[in-house]
């Protein structure tokens, strides 16, 4: 019963064998070896065009050397206020790009709202020294908590940026679960809705460590390559990547492990809405769902063995929550059985 | 026949093993699982005393985050004019830092002059902001010319660090193949002699991606977590080192992968000597063969499948090299055969 | 008419005539000639205290350095939402930090609300590297808006800073201004409130370019000569700034131009009092006056010679602004003249 | 006899008393006001052609900033080993960078050997990642060892950046020396010799505080607007930077007083070459003279009111020194007058 977060599961199986079977033999290092280029290849296809991929660490260094590729003096880039890169991530954003600012923005559960993101760029005069001005926009799909933008609303978003010709990145640390949710392709959720450069998370979606810089803006390739390997994110035996985004990829099984932990999300969101004590916060859209819960409950569910967090009150989020209750956050992943939930469901049941 | 790189290999059967036995369950992210627990008390043992651990990306990352561990504005370091750090970084040591320095070092054959070094952080009076001052000193063991620093050797650079109040730190990509080829302990060869901060390596010697930070002065260890978590280097699923970790030290599997390479690079060098048309340009003390070649000998071996790259002819070699020769570097692992030894020898036997 | 800003006046006659009665001779350069030395002792008396002073060339200089004085990884600085180091200064405070950041906090009429600070920091758990951690809290006296903290309100955010462990810097661009509202002295205002660091601006209050950074943590200053350094802000010619401070304190005339100043802006707050077209949006209490007024006859009195910026509301500003008024700024220094504030009353009398 | 440094003077007459002059009335802030823009047209005329003009504190920013203008990730920087940026400025160069690299480049007695120049930059091939990349070359006019660049050597280290397609800054600290030295133009000493940004400094000729980086490539004129705010080297009052330009180029004092400084080192050298303790290193060509003395004269003269340093000796200097002698340098500038000269001659006339 963990569900503490997505990556406190280990790797799937498929990608551990995928691993395994590349270990021997001998490749180029440094991201050039055949197999990675494959893989480059394969990103290709699943992005419908041509894409420049760069392997990276963590999510944090996607997201860090993403808003670094667009990076001016005095920048400013537009950020949920509970987004990843403003909350979680110890400032590498700013020190990154040696001092550009995140402004965050508002809007109902983890979502930007338009309007709000075209006043809050309009405040500044892109030609102002003393105020710095506007360099970037990201948003995070699926969000924070657990909602997704629609294919729409990333376009509306897309249109304030490209008004203002500012890029847009979007934090995808769990694209998959925001795609299968969706039911479109990447091409849909990315470029053709005005992507420019994407945060491509693999670990929390069932990788040991495999995330991807995507890159739609080809012509800043080069500047690039240089960044990632200025922030020591080029790994010698790049090829370890590789491998796993090549089983990843592998007759869907990265859209099998995303349906899964969606729908794990949606059987313990029932779970939840069966309990006498508690509820649903608001509808889970992904592999993560928000509940509020009996102080006195959740503590004795977490006695029991279920791994979970209290989490803040985002924004918009306009429920009730008693003086004896808490907001909770669950979160579900490939690793995550049925029997978990039901275990959960029966912890609360009572 | 691949001597490009220790980095060309893949991952040893047992690290690919052991990897894929920590695949299931689930586990605290961020470096708190019991696993990431137990490998850090196997770094204590392995150093004979309470060491802190970081798991890292690269050896970029654990040289440019050992170096910002010793920061100061103005502050410069000292290193071989060869290292790793100032040759091959792309500056990610004067980018981690926020512009400190790096100060070129000579000394023979990879290894910094100590009298050189006295001279050089000499120079500069610690109180006058003008000209910058001291804060580091950088050697790297085995170095990058595959010679390797004696127990009294790193004791004299230790010498002047510590009379000069400054920091010492070594980076130890290729630690395991200077700790055999001395047949010394790690707690001799580091801490012992004066080290203050370790570029841990395992990638180079039969991991994937194992590279780690070994911090002696433990009280800077709680600014070191900030600094690797603003630096993006924070593994979620830190358990996938720790599990290479584990396998790498398990029955002394390091030191078996490390005594290999070293024997293999002798063997090389055996077949070196043999030859007519090579000469080894200096003894191989580690797992890197430096040769004086006819051009035309090592295009033909080159074509043959041989892979490895000429190089630049490092300080203090005083040897001589034809019109016609050039010198190359030949780099054994853990995965080198002497069936690759032989065939290469083979090839240039004649 | 010109009430653009205080920085549009030229030197006071005084301080251009101290300026050249050191023109000639000769003098040790970087801040440490006799005249240099004879300041610094000018500040110890004034602030009753020793203190460290730190010449620098404009007081973002000033503020980014005295936050750099405290920086951490993951830093987070806490200034008022409508701060200068927020809103003006092209992010330099991010910039010379290597990308600390600055969080925005709430309260009426410029000056931050101590409640909110502590909800503010508060939210930060010191150890947690995900979030960053607080590493500083700046507060503007007097602020952007022309208000002024009591000395007990500087305790009371002080008292904050101190549970928090926090240093306590103070913007004090307007410094004197403040000082002679408060009707109080240097110490008091500053290290006797818990104030750390303190920009103490020269050049708004009648200096051509004389800022310094006051420092009262002395442990810090070494570190501070080579911040300043190392950011170019260490003049060789040090010597016209501190004979611009010689001038500047020389039988009180810096309180005398801060007097006028704030009499000026009084004058000028009764003639708006006294328009039929206008009216105080608050009460000034330094040398900033805001009113609202009708567009049309602002822009009759701007046609007219005067010269005054429009201003976004401010966070704690209930006041109504019809469709065809707007909010302006009105800023006097020692160069306003009665006949100015009369001109400008008659200009809007009518 | 202050011969210690050009910047131990204050401020001409002349400067000081133009200064004084526009001391009073009102003018719009950071850099837009009439006397600013009189001042640009009055570069533009100097230079023949359009520049754009940034007023900065120091010598140190000019320098810094004009490296930023064309930084790069992994950018590397050549210049003299014995220059400025790279000995005197803490690594601000560095630090406005975020960690671009500066590179030491030899030559005789202060200027690049542009053969040297060409090996240096030759070694980088500018799209590999792991080395780094050029990314501009840094000349000083004149050297920090009182010698002169003529115009085909400017023009032949031209040749060199231009082939590798980078930008080319001089450092012009003593410009007005080499200018007048050379009896050439603005326009033939810089951009019409292939320099693309200058560092031009009136400090150390006869200003306060004036310095001024003259841009050549316009393109770059709006990124550097920000750089220069962000850095914290945009006066509010620059009118007080203006007034000491116009009076500086008014009826060409700045040749003036750069020639009667050079005039001065003349004369002084002609006194060490007539005492039987003293004899010059090498022959100044501007404002600075080198002599090898006898420490114990030095001494002698020292206490007797002489004020000069020692100094290290300069790559390419050839010349013997004795046990019982250093080499000393010695500057002018426009307030050395003959008397100091002659007074001094005396001391060392044996």
């Amino acid at each position: 019963m963990i569900f503490a977060s997505d990556n406190w599961a280990g790797a799937h199986p498929d990608i551990a064998a995928g691993l395994s079977a590349h270990a021997g033999g001998f490749s180029t290092a440094y991201g050039d070896g055949a197999l990675d280029q494959a893989v480059y290849q394969r990103f290709n296809e699943t992005f419908e065009r041509e894409v420049a991929v760069f392997f990276v660490a963590t999510g944090t260094a996607a997201n860090s050397l993403s808003l670094t590729t667009y990076n001016k003096p005095g920048g400013i880039s537009f950020c949920h206020r509970e987004s990843h890169v403003i909350e979680d991530e110890c400032g590498a954003p700013e020190y990154f790009t040696g001092g550009s600012r995140l402004y965050a923005v508002d809007g109902a559960l983890g979502k930007i709202d338009p309007n709000k993101l075209e006043r809050a760029v309009g405040r500044f005069a892109p030609e102002i020294v003393h105020s710095g001005r506007p360099m970037a926009v990201s948003i995070t799909q699926s969000t924070e908590v657990g909602t997704i933008y629609t294919l729409n609303e990333i376009a509306r978003i897309s249109e304030v940026t490209k008004h203002h010709k500012l890029p847009l990145h979007m934090d995808g640390a769990r694209f998959a679960n925001a795609l299968v949710a969706l039911d479109t392709t990447p091409a849909e959720m990315t470029w053709k809705r005005g992507i420019d450069i994407l945060s491509f998370g693999g670990t929390k979606n069932g990788c040991w460590c495999a995330e991807a810089i995507v890159l739609f803006d080809l012509d800043r390739a080069g500047e690039l390559a240089f960044l990632r390997k200025r922030a020591a994110q080029l790994f010698s035996k790049s090829r370890f990547v590789a491998a796993q985004f090549e089983a990843y990829f592998k007759e869907g099984l990265w859209l099998d492990t995303a349906r899964h932990a969606n729908a794990m999300a949606a059987r313990l969101a029932a779970a939840i809405e069966d309990s006498p004590s508690a509820r649903l916060a608001w509808l889970p859209q992904a592999n993560e769902v928000f509940a509020v819960m009996k102080k006195a409950e959740a503590g004795r569910a977490q006695v029991a063995g279920a791994a979970f967090y209290d989490w803040h009150k985002p924004h918009g989020f306009e429920g009730h929550i008693g003086e004896d209750e808490a907001l909770y956050r669950f979160v579900t992943s490939f690793a995550t059985t049925g029997e978990d939930i039901d275990s959960f469901g029966n912890l609360i049941a009572g």
